[in-house]
């Protein structure tokens, strides 16, 4: 079988002979452990189910399966290995690469039910839910005791937090909080066989053994399904503040980085950029959005958000931080937000890009790490090659090194992709960079993995995924190259 | 074989009779590798090498090599690995659990001659370096940099990044800067088979496939040997400040923690406790160290640390904390270190208490994770337990839920140590706590893992050490029990 996507090329994959198909006695089964409400063969939703958030995915499965507690979910796994029938765990299905839908007849797990917060402790700021939580819903719950999640991201309206953690998510505030691997202090995982595995501790101090937790979290589902989590989270701050910087070139960003990070410091929570085809493209095709920089466009913008428990003076130290900073001529204008409105109309310039892109036309989009001296290497390399042909938007998370390059066309032309793949991986691959900053393999760039990892270190990946997963039913042909896992 | 510990009983191992034993011939092999003089047979130096920290374990190891690079390393386990020569790596050797000097006759590899800065990017604080780098040397690298390292430890002066990476080294800023989970961006690994494993990303956002670096972090040594770090490192403060406070009781501790969060939050960069018998003990003990607090003796002390990017906030934000407790009454007194004299005074107390308790007399050591509601109750348990056969020390990293409980008596006493232990690691266990919070397992807890893990958890990480190691020569009888090893 062959899959076509909206606009990046084509992934041949051959479904594993070797997995069954699924029976009318395995859905008698799954009622049995399920009830019949939680077993979906409805077709409406199905097609939900099987379809990825960006339309580009479509599975055929034949099958939702909707659990509610940790015990249902590895009573389905250990059927379904040992019926040797594949398994997509999904959660808000909101992932950028297929690796939350069905590629072919997988039985999909949704955890959607399994959303209640089962402990929060508030001299700690350890709380600990079950994986179908709605990332949004709980930074509400813990904003009410005076905390927040320590990571956002745009899809936090629909997205889980087993998900988050299963993929590993970053978002807007990585550069305060850190990685997923720093904050998770426990999981409760269903392991391909249907064994239960109890890492929920919910200590930020644990050393006793190999901490397994961590090879539960970005694997994408393919080692295990995260049933529960505990995270800790760090204290809502009282006051935000948010600014948007002009830079006359990269350079100065970078160099406005580095004096955000000495005089910021501590209150530093978020440090985006984008170009001026990025702001161009936001100004184009959102409506209401308007550049608070007038009168004509600066070639980068940068967003800072500052946050802490003093609101005057947070607020002065930002002004003088802008003040020093155009003196020095690292800036060449800035706006610090005047209230709420206008700090969220700075948040949809940002936030808003991808939007806008989508309605352009046709959208490559890509998620690279790289030192952030190399980062606009790239945007500028692929602008000399595509030419005239296509639009090159650069914006991201720069403070993390992450960047989100995007080439826009009106229509989608098999040329423009040809152009840039595979050298886009190749370069990145050159600089020592991340194919996928934040968004995973998936489906989409299983096979691309060999562009940021040894092959040592591949082969290991699939050592494991073999010792975890011998029969290798959990979401299959995503993660690693299916050659590494079905031919042997 | 049979170690005798001083002071809290036996360790029963046997030696695995399918290791060889080393020949003249394997020697010659090594000098082939290294050259003759890093070689070592030299008695004196293989004494030391043998010999733990704390002088409790004592190995019999007839070779220490000093390997100058990791393709050295790689040579050394593959000849090694294919002559079942079991393996034992060590860095500074300042362990408090036994893990980093041979059992029986095992080869020592030392990292200290690899002990190279490779690089350090001042834009996004990433520094790669060798394994063998000690942390103080780093720390003082970055310090004219204007950064530091993210981690910070009594035994600085030896420790080495290696050895910090395999114990998952937590210390006193742990607070601020959390797990080397969270900053460690890349590790290269020599595997037990001679593989060289280049995870040296140094990238701060990769979800390529599974993030295999957290496998390395934590394990004693018994998967791998780091051989290169690639950390994130934090922009060094411009200003730290410090106050002693003193409160009634350990819920004001609890209280104190959660008001110190809320209105220091982004500069509380360390929060420590002590009760007044370590206060006590501390100024019993040490010569120069008095209370700065006086006349008497409050019931605890907490030790604040606040860093941050300016002098005169810092100081003042620290002072109105310190006068708002007062008035609330959460704490009974406070003082705000004046200069930089009296701020390495009141560290002086809390740094010294492990040094006062060895010169009161035998001790028994404990080094637990909890929840901190439940911190002090195992102290108080404790001591009703012993009554006056001991003294019972409560203190620690009161802000990670890590308390240091230490028991003292004149001279070891069996009857004291039968009723600690295995009383203390079953009240830690029913109370979802850590049995080693910091320290690590290895030899001295690789049989009691089973307090604080799963059996299905436990069974998984020998699955793993199999899968690695399948002849089990790196780091043999530590971490996980030898029974799930060695009798298969």
């Amino acid at each position: 079988m062959q899959l076509r996507r909206f606009c990046s090329g084509t992934i041949e994959v051959q479904r594993n002979p070797s997995f069954s198909e699924i029976t009318s006695d395995d859905i008698q089964h799954f009622v049995e452990i399920l009830g019949e409400k939680n077993v979906v063969q409805d077709e409406d939703r199905l097609l939900a189910a099987n379809t990825d958030w960006m339309r580009k995915y479509k599975g055929s499965s034949k099958i939702l399966l909707l659990p509610n507690t940790a015990e249902e979910v590895t009573q389905i796994l250990q059927y379904c290995n040992r019926r040797c029938l594949a398994v997509v765990p999904q959660g808000g299905n909101t992932g950028l690469v297929g690796g939350s839908v069905p590629v072919f007849d997988e039985v999909i797990i949704n955890l959607g039910s399994m959303n209640k917060i089962i402990s929060f402790d508030n001299v700690s700021g350890i709380l600990v839910c079950e994986a179908g939580c709605i990332l949004e819903n709980l930074d509400a719950f813990l904003a009410n005791q005076g905390f927040m999640m320590p990571l956002d991201l745009g899809a936090k309206g629909s997205c889980h937090i087993g998900g988050n953690v299963s993929t590993n998510a970053g978002g807007l505030h990585f550069i305060r909080h850190g990685s997923l691997h720093g904050n998770i202090l426990g999981l409760e995982v269903a392991l391909p066989d249907g064994t239960l595995l109890d890492m929920l501790g919910s200590l930020r101090k644990d050393n006793t053994g190999y901490d397994l937790k961590h090879l539960f979290i970005g694997i994408e589902g393919s080692l295990g399904i995260v049933t529960k989590v505990s995270i800790l989270t760090p204290s809502r701050p009282s006051s935000t503040n948010i600014a948007l910087l002009a830079c006359k070139d990269y350079s100065s960003c970078q160099n406005l980085l580095v004096e955000a990070k000495r005089s910021l410091g501590e209150i530093l929570s978020a440090f985006e950029f984008l170009d001026s085809d990025a702001m161009d493209m936001a100004l184009t095709h959102l409506e209401g959005v308007r550049n608070p920089l007038p009168p004509s466009l600066y070639n980068f913008y940068v967003l800072i958000e500052t946050a802490g428990s003093d609101e005057s003076y947070n607020k002065e130290k930002l002004e003088a931080f802008l003040l020093s900073s155009m003196e020095d001529g690292i800036i060449s204008d800035g706006v610090v937000a005047q209230d709420i409105n206008q700090a969220n109309s700075f948040w949809r310039i940002r936030e808003g890009i991808t939007e806008a892109l989508t309605k352009a036309g046709a959208v490559y989009k890509y998620d690279l790490s790289l030192p952030v001296k190399n980062i606009y290497d790239i945007v500028e390399e692929m602008r000399s090659r595509l030419g005239e042909a296509a639009k090159v938007v650069g914006y991201g998370h720069l403070g993390d090194g992450n960047l989100h390059l995007n080439v826009s066309t009106p229509v989608y032309d098999d040329a423009v992709f040809t152009k840039i793949e595979p050298f886009i991986y190749e370069w990145t691959s050159k600089h020592r960079g991340s194919i996928s900053a934040e968004h995973g393999l998936g489906l989409m760039k299983a096979n691309k993995i060999h562009y940021s990892k040894s092959s040592e270190s591949v082969q290991l990946m699939a050592s494991i995924k073999k010792l975890l997963d011998p029969n290798r039913i959990l979401n299959p042909y995503k993660v690693l190259p299916s050659s590494m896992l079905f031919n042997d």
